[in-house]
Order: C-alpha cells, then sequence, then structure tokens
C-alpha cells in the first residue's frame, strides 16, 4: 500500500482548472510554457522516474559484474521519526549509523514495508504514516545511500567533481530538498583535527591501495573516489499533494479554498529509495566511463618514471 | 588576516613527497592522472575558483540590469557556533532567519570580518576562529545564500531542475560537504499541511503575478522558479590542512607521523562567500538564457488561446 | 517504387552470417561493438532517420510561422546525370542552376518521380534508374538544399559556425559522402575578385538591412548567416547493397563469393530530399534558439551607443 | 612569404568604419552581436586557429606513440592549378591520387612553398600566386589530407559519425566552402558495382583483420573507421581581402567605392595545411577517447560466446 499506487484518478483535479495546488509545479510550470498539463503533475510527476530506472538496472548490472560496486539505499526518517543513532554528540556520525552504512543489504530494507531497516525504527513510521494518512495529511523523510567498492579516480576535478554530479543526480528527483555526503552538514561543527581521515595500510592488505581509517570524507577527497565507501543522505519534503481544504489564491488572484479529493501516498519517501539508487548508479557509470577513456589511453603510452617507486596505484602505468 | 593568503610557501610541503596528506586529494589525484602535483594541492587547491569568480561577477552584473536580481550569501556557522536563530520548534524554519535572508545586504556581510552579518555571533566566530588557530586546527561551517528578483519559470522540468543545476554547481566548490534548499532538511520533519505554501495575490499587486505566502519552498517549485526568494545553505568542511601531527601511512604503506609545517587558514568559510555568490550568478545566468531562447522563440507565434482568461502570466503568448 | 520500400526480407540475408557485405557497415560494427545486428544494415539502416524527419517537421513548421523560412531541397544529379546549367565557364556557378536554388518550390520538386525538377532530366535519371536496377546495378547522386529567409545571425563564430554544423548534420545522414555550400569546390578556381559578394541597398529597400547582389557566399559569412538564401549540396554515393556477386573475404579471412539476394532500392537519392530537409530545419532551428537567448538577453539592457547612427541592424539594441 | 604573416596594419581599415568588407565577417558580427570589432577581422580571423594547433600538437603527439597514427595534407590545388592527375575517366579516382594520398609524407608536402608535394604542380601554382598578387587579387584552392592507422572502430553510429564529425571540423576552419571523403563528389557519378569496396585477407596477413582492396569508402563504413586511410579534400575560396577597389554598399545603404589598402596574402591555402591536420588530430583524438571508454568497460566483462569463431576482431572481448 505505502509502495504502490493503484489508483489514477486525473478527474478528481477539477479544481485544479481554477487553481495552482500549492508547492506544486501547476504554477511555474504555466510561467514557464504558456500552457497548463492536462492531468494531475503532468511532466512534474515522479512517473517520469521509471525511464530512469530501467537505465539504472542496466547501468548497476554493469557496475556490479565490472568491479562488484553494491548500492544500498534505506530510508532513515520519515517525518520526525528517525534512526534513534544516526548522531553522537562525541564523533560526527554515530558508529551504529556507520556500522548500518557499511554493512545493510537490499534484502534487509526490502523486508520493511517502510524500506527502514531497523525494525524498531520502521514500525514506529509505519505508525506515523497511518496516522498522516488519516488525518489526509503527508509526510517527507530523509533516504541514506551507500555505494560499495567503487573504483578509485572516478570525478573530474574542477566542475564535475563526484560529489557535485551525485548532488545533480539526487536533486533532480522530484520533492528532493537536500544533499550531504560523508559527514555532511554535521560534519561541519567538528574541528579538522577530528575530521581529518588517517591513512593506513592496514584496511587494504593484500589491495595494493591505501585506506583510511575513519570514513568522514565520504569516500571522496577533492571531489574523486579513494576507493572508500560512498554515502550520502537525500531529504524529500512532505508531498504537496494532501487532502485538506487549503486557503490559497486562484489563477485569476482571487483568494479561496482548495479542497483536493483523490487518494494520494501521504509518504512517498520509501518508494524514493529505488531512484536513489537508480541516480547513483547512473552517474558512477558515467563517471566509469570518462575515467576508462583516460585510464586506457594513458594505458596504451610509455610509462611515467617519476612515481613514488615502492607503490604502485590503481590505474598507474606501470 | 581570515580572508587573505599572504604566503605561499611550496616549500614548507617537502613531506609530502613521502605522504598523501589526510582528506586531501594528494592521494585521489595520483590514482587517478598516475602523476603527482608539485606543490601544495595542486589542481585541487581553492585558487581555481578565481577563474569563476570573474566570470559570475559578469554574469551578476547582467543580471542586476536586467531584471533587480540580487544575491547575497553570508557565514551562517563557524564550526560549532551558529546564528542562535536558525531553527525554531514550532516552524520549519525562524523568523529571525527568514527576516536576515530577506533584507540582508552585503554591505552588511562585508562588515564583519567573519562575513556572519550578526554581530554577536561573528564576534564568537572570531573568538573561535582564533582559538582553533593557536590550537593549530581548523574549522568549518556553512554559508547560507539567496537570489532575490530571479525571474519566475527558470529551470528545466527533468534533469536540470534549478536545485539540481544549483546543487551541481555549489558541490563543485572545493571543501563543500552538503546543498540544501528552501526548508531543506529540516523540512522532511513537518508535515505537508504546515509545509505547503499558499498562494496570495497580496503580495504581488501591480505585478501581475501570484506569490506565496510561505516560502518553504525555497522559491522553486517542481525545478522552475516561482519569482520567490530562491535561498540555500552550503556546508564546508574543516580544512584538511592542519599544523599538528597526524599519524597516517605513506604512499608506500609504511605507517609513520606527518608533522605538517607552514601557516594555513584555519577557517576558509568567510572567503567562500563570494564563491557562492559567483557559482549562483553563473548558474541563474545560464538559465536565463535557456529559458529566454523558448520564451523569445514562443513570443513569434500565434497566442495559445486556452489559458485561463483572467490573468497574463510573466513570459505567457499574448 | 523507387520511393518506397515494400518488402521487408531479412531472411534473404542469410550469407551475411558469413560474410561482412562489401562498404557497408558489418564489418565495423561488429569491430566496434564486439556484437553483430541481427538483420540486414540493423542500426546503421537508412530507416533511423524516421525519428529525424518527425523532429525537423516540428523544426520547420516553427521557421515557416516565425520566420518564413522555407527549405527546399531536390535532386540535382544521379549517377552520371546532372541538371545540364549547373556549371558555367565564365562564372563560378551557372545562372540557370542559382535560378533554380532561388525559385524552385517543393510542389515542382515532387511532381517529378525523381524529385529533380527539371523535367527532360528527369526523364534521363528515370530511365538511367531503370537500367541500373535491369543489371541489378545501383547509383548515387547530389541534392541541392536552399534555406530561404534564415534570420541574421544565426551561427556561432568558431567551432559552430553554421557552415560547420550543417555539415555536421548532412554528412550523419547515411550514405553521404559530400557536403559544399554556396560556390562550394568550384568556388575554389575563381579569383577573390571574381568570388566577393559586394554589398547593396537595393535589393533590401525598406527591410532595413543590406544584401549582397551575387551570393557566392551560400548565405554564410565568417560562419554567421548574412539574411541571403543558404544554399548547399550533399553527395550520396550508390547503395552498398546490389543483387550482384561480388568476390569479397568471410569474416574468417577466407575468400569467396556474396550473391545478394533480395530486393533493393537502385538509388536513394530521390528518397534522401525530405531527410536533407529536415536536418537543415533542425539545425536552423538550433541556431535560432542559440541566437534568441543571446539577442533577447541583450534586448534587456541600456542600448548601445557605438554603432553606426544611420543603420539599425536586426537584433540591434535599440 | 606565402606562409608568414610578417605585418600588422590595422590602422590600414580606417574606410572600415563606413564599410563593411564584401565576403568578410563585418557585417554578419555587427548584426550578430551588435557591435563591431575594432581592427580587421577580430573574431573572424584565422588567428584563432593557433589555439587549435597547439592543442592539435598534443593529440597528434599522442596519437602516433599510442597508435602509430600518421597524418598529412597537403595543397591539391590553387585557384585553377590542380594535382594533374586526381581524376581519371575509368575509375573513381587517379590511380597517381591515391599513391600520393597512401605515401605522402609531410618532409616531402613542406618542400615545397606550396605545400603541393608535386613539384611541377608547385611550381605552377606558385607562378599563379605570385601573378594574383601583382593585379592584387587572391586565390582559394583544395586541401587533401590523410589519416594512416586510425584505429577500427571510430565513430558514433549516428549523429556523430566519425565523417560528420570531421566535417565539422573542417567546415569551422575560417575560409572552407565544402569537404568531401573517400570518392566524394566523384564517387556518386559511379554505380555501385564499381564503387564497393571489397573485403580481402590478403592486405592484413598477420593483422587479424580484414582490409579491403578499393578504398572509395575513405576509410569509414556506416560512419565508423575500418581501419584503413581516411582520406578527404576541403575547399578553401579566395580570401575576401583583395587590395582592389570594390563597388559595395556602406554600413548606411549608401552605394560607394571601397579601396582596401594594406598587404594581404593573395593564397591562404598552403597555410591551411597544419590547420586541416591539426583539426583532424583532435576529431581523431575525441573518437579515440569515446571508444576506448565503451571498449574498456567492455573487457571487463565475461566474453560474449556467439562471435564468429574463427576470427578475433580488434577492440573484442575474448
Amino acid at each position: 500500500m505505502l509502495v504502490q499506487n493503484k489508483d489514477q484518478r486525473p478527474h478528481d483535479y477539477t479544481e485544479t482548472d481554477l487553481y495552482p495546488r500549492p508547492s506544486h509545479a501547476d504554477y511555474t510550470y504555466l510561467a514557464k510554457y504558456g500552457v497548463k498539463a492536462s492531468s494531475g503533475g503532468g511532466r512534474a510527476s515522479a512517473r517520469e522516474t521509471i525511464g530512469r530506472v530501467a537505465a539504472g538496472a542496466i547501468a548497476e548490472k554493469y557496475l556490479k559484474e565490472a568491479y562488484g560496486v553494491e548500492i544500498v539505499a534505506f530510508v532513515g526518517s520519515v517525518g520526525p521519526i528517525a534512526l534513534p543513532f544516526s548522531h553522537e554528540d562525541d564523533e560526527v556520525l554515530g558508529k551504529e549509523y556507520l556500522d548500518l552504512v557499511k554493512n545493510v543489504t537490499r534484502a534487509e530494507v526490502d523486508k520493511e514495508i517502510t524500506r527502514c531497516p531497523d525494525r524498531a525504527t520502521s514500525a514506529k513510521m509505519e505508525e506515523t504514516i497511518r496516522a498522516a494518512k488519516a488525518r489526509n495529511d503527508s509526510l517527507g523523510g530523509t533516504v541514506t545511500c551507500v555505494i560499495r567498492n567503487c573504483p578509485l579516480g572516478l570525478g573530474e576535478p574542477c566542475f564535475d567533481k563526484l560529489e557535485a554530479v551525485l548532488a545533480h543526480a539526487m536533486l533532480s528527483i522530484p520533492s528532493t530538498k537536500g544533499f550531504e555526503f560523508g559527514s555532511g552538514f554535521r560534519g561541519t561543527t567538528f574541528p579538522g583535527s577530528q575530521h581529518n581521515d588517517p591513512f593506513t595500510s592496514d584496511h587494504g592488505k593484500g589491495e595494493n591501495r591505501l585506506r583510511t581509517l575513519t570514513n568522514w570524507s565520504g569516500g571522496v577527497q577533492g571531489g574523486i573516489s579513494n576507493g572508500e565507501d560512498i554515502y550520502f543522505r537525500v531529504a524529500f519534503k512532505p508531498p504537496a499533494t494532501i487532502s485538506q481544504t487549503q486557503s490559497t489564491a486562484q489563477y485569476d488572484g482571487t483568494d479561496g479554498v482548495l479542497a483536493t479529493r483523490g487518494r494520494h501516498d501521504p509518504c512517498v519517501v520509501p518508494r524514493a529509495v529505488p531512484i536513489v539508487e537508480t541516480m547513483a548508479a547512473i552517474v558512477i557509470m558515467d563517471l566509469v566511463l570518462q575515467q576508462n577513456a583516460r585510464a586506457h589511453a594513458a594505458s596504451l603510452l610509455a610509462p611515467v618514471t617519476s612515481l613514488p617507486p615502492t607503490m604502485v596505484f590503481p590505474g598507474q602505468r606501470k
């Protein structure tokens, strides 16, 4: 019920001939294109993401087979109900949260109807969503996503930093309001001495690469992947469609009351999970192709001899 | 002192022949390109933003003259010191914060050395930065930016939503960790009934357009500007360069201790303010050109006759 | 018969399991993608141009309504049969050819089954095509196209000159071998004193713009349209598919004889006419949008006062 | 003298304050941008190609080292003086012309001041250029270019066919009027039975690839390189700047006589040779990067098992 939209009732929207729905795209589309969509949402509907998911499925399959990349997203909060262990005072992010990011599987995520893999939190979320539905209201939330085994060296150094392209992709999903990766906004409150990620060869034994002890960088340094887990959070606003009467102006400027009818999803966050995953896969696939072009080209030249002699880096010319 | 880098001492970095600096781009650049930058930071240095600021100055001048666009950014937090009134429990964002977003000028911002326009907070920030400097540590923070008088109808409906392009631009600035616009992450905790922005003709009297009573949407609905203030926050991590010894691995995998010397900025957030403004100007300028191409093309055709008869929208064919 | 392909017989191609067809894309597609198309031509088939024609129809409709743009293409030669008056010794191009370019209509073109609007030449072409068909051979030819009433100022000054973008578009049509505009290859043999196009105000009376007496420039100077007719020729090779036995190698390098069966078009040039027109429309539409973005943006600024005072140019700020 | 411009005399152009020079970009730039360049040619001057040559030098060096690519261009005609053996009646192109394309070296080209490697023709060209100079006139001509050892599989199948991208690049060079590759316009007059290029394993012995007996395709089939020589011709118009008086209109529409003074190159074709080479190198480099991205990505997957078993193609998954 939470993850499926079984109803198609465009004719519930008759009042929208008079009213631009608050916080919808009705008004901005009219201002931009000079025409009105004929049914609820039109091009602004998240139904357009179906094509993204189809493309992402191919990208994901490739990344899995070629590099063992794993992409898992889950719901971290719904309205005021959040995973209880996200933040601790003495650390940038809490250990339990990072453990979840490190280990959670899609199977664990999909076991919960809310796609929040913490059983107790999920139960509370479900209850909260049902209550919102009962009072004809809606709820937003956040999705956390992790990309594991991402190859080193992805992302372009200036305008197309990995995090910039990822933020672009995530904020192109309907209803999104924010993006943060690694330590994110929380990380701005900690000093550099706690926030820096020391290198270590411990974790990378046998892999011929350096690893980091902590990962506040979120797998990206200088806009380029460092091989650690890339993790990020995406904020989703509460859906604008609610079945309550709203005092708002008509297209012609007359103040009035809009009483939207019809059934609507009180919370789209659980359904956003695969969209976040698919956009992550598409971004990584694009950057893989870009970096492969460069690395393969370099592989055809004579080796550069000025490198540190004792360590061979992934993608390095031999 | 806070806003200028008077020292150029590349030769302080001799240890970096052996060590990739923690949370810097040294390691990822080597992995990506197979070569090392010859001095601190190389292409990853924020010095590259000088070209962006030059371009943005032209964009901003145009936007001001053609549309009266105003772009003002300010520092909202430095490490743990934040504007005291950002969030209130009973509202998505606090009134004082929104008043600042609505009214703050560049002159007010530049009066403070920290570029935080609240005198008392700025004083605390300065003290905190000096203390961090004294203990050879660094601090991150957040920058809030507002774009006023942005024309309606900017932003493309699907992949290049205004917020997506803006997030891309902001996350392309070195050291950024997150982006949120309008109600942002905070807005995810409120129900739709409180979060929706009702339309009103009150504010737009004589302007022939609808305004919204609240602006949790942050000036963007369905990826397209609605003419209200576009405001957003950008997170900056604490600079990775600190003058403390750090236990970390060498390029060859040997564990060791890196003792970076040299003088470094303990906090770059005040200097990030014009970079945030410039990237905002570049984004809006690009979207203006895109939308103008469409609107000007449409203006040469016969009018569409199926529009609501009582109101003429900006950009609408007459 | 000449302009329709009524037969779909993919199973005629069984020998192509063994043989890459000479001058087809079979071999290069396999080399590029590592897989083989399952039926004749695959992605290399000109059937893909159907989508282009659909897009071009919209562009053409817009250009016609907004600017009165007329785009007409016609067949100028089929194999060795060419319009008799293309070239004269004492001029860059012959007067009759230029008259045709100036005045020919689509109705006149479509009246002839060969789409060559000169009745006598068309009859010879038809005969030649029938003869080629009878001996299981194929014929190439050329298409001339003219764009009338193109707005001034289209085309970007360096890499995306109008002629560069047009050449790109034309050479993207399957089976094309060359592109020339205005005086073309023929114009290279004449001295500058004969080739330059003097300006005159005669032709542009009441239009507030300068015209040129001759038009060897083909409507483009410095990569930018000057408002005169844009005309160009596109070369099409004889179709590679012929129903004759051909001595050629198999994929495995064994020499052999390929006897392609099935019915094939002996000459595709008449059918290329709408494809040339559609690509011309798409190019002009793209450049219109680009230039409109710039011109509309400029129109919002205060006027530049250093212009020649006596003449107002199209697109000029007033 | 022919290949160097030692004079910089912007003040010779004072009459151009009143006159748009015929067949120059003066008028179109003013129409496009609403402002006038302050000296002769402005952005339309071929001096801008210096940056292209710098970029092309790097691309060429890479292509040579990585793939053994050789790019050689030469002057094939100046005004009415052309290589005598370009065309023969019984063949698409003459044997001597194809031999030159196959074997000519840069050293041979650069030995001649005209960059036409045929001694006798070069002498005639030089004489013709001197005569044109003496009568203050100018001459156009054609440049032929060959790309040898181009990797198989370059070029995208639809809009960015190798020849389309190459045509775009060539027509972006100032003063160009046409582009043809392989058999070109001449090839349109021959039947398919003579024009098809049969495959053979003879030429490719030990190379594990098929070759073609003839090469009317010019090294490209279906928009994709087949490993044979890519050769093409580019037409250059006679320079618009001539030191003769010209009857033409002023900017304000007044008819008058323009007497351009100053020294000008009577023929730029010899100097166009390195520009043609550099644009060819840039195009091939771009397509190499695109194809390498795809081929390298494919190389990481399990092999496709449905390929013809007896032959391994370049770039094929093993």
